[in-house]
């Protein structure tokens, strides 16, 4: 039996993953950061059947991401906004989208351009540091086990140190 | 007649996601980063099915993000390398493992911590900036169109300069 869930997987980016690692859920991500709210706004910009946004909706609540709520004080329509866990997948969408801009699009090519609200002027490229401030590239960083990491994580972790 | 595929919508998100916007492509990334590269160390690791594995090798070929090379000179068997392109995406799943180990374990439960090569210490959290450094949350940015962007996505950004 191979598996077709990730979500036992001791590691973060197989949680990541199980949690918004669909194409759908990342429009539906990036709609929220445009300020899309409702079902029929997602609708419309995402141009999804509505029994997929369904679903897809009810998976990012599952996984706190987007949480549902009345419209107003007594109302019977909802909205779904990020709540905190959502906010904080920003730098990861930021990243994902500067990637798409540069290696899809190309330079000078970007649909649409984020901006910093005071200055107006694009963002710096994300990127890796060490904990300096020193910029650093996969080939300078490596990885050890947490205290969070099972037998077989701590397996995998002996297993890079002597590969890298 | 709904949208199945995102690749002709003109935004780098929906490109990214069309890219790399599954989960199994995702641990494919996260293995070739730690240094895996045979389809039977892929199948080892991911516990993935031989066959969506095949198919999700040739998903990120196609999207020259893996390359197939043979192993050495004159070798039939083959391993499976990141491009420049697959390199590119570092910051972005550095920045999604960081919320997996943050919102999904919570510190000082993480699995695995990425560390520096030169001081063994874990990355600074990855964040976004202002072109000035000034660090950003997604209430501190908007998005104005391209250069690359279609009347949608100049009609888009409209709306969202409107809203925010």
């Amino acid at each position: 039996m191979k598996r077709k869930s990730l979500e036992h997987f001791n590691c973060s980016w197989a949680q990541a993953a199980e949690a918004v690692g669909d194409k759908w859920s990342i429009m539906i991500i990036r709609d929220a950061f445009y300020g899309v709210k409702t079902f029929s706004a997602f609708v419309k910009s995402i141009g999804i059947a509505k029994n997929i946004l369904t679903q897809r909706l009810e998976h990012l609540q599952k996984h706190e991401i987007i949480e549902k709520r009345p419209v107003g004080l007594g109302s019977s329509r909802f909205e779904y906004c990020l709540t905190e866990k959502g906010f904080a997948l920003f730098p990861a969408i930021i990243a994902l989208g500067q990637w798409g801009d540069k290696w899809i699009f190309g330079e000078g090519k970007e649909p649409l351009i984020v901006v910093d609200m005071e200055s107006k002027q694009p963002l710096e490229q994300v990127s890796v540091k060490a904990s300096d401030g020193r910029k650093l590239s996969l080939r300078d960083i490596t990885f050890v086990a947490g205290e969070g990491a099972s037998e077989n994580t701590q397996k995998t972790a002996d297993e890079i140190s002597k590969f890298w």
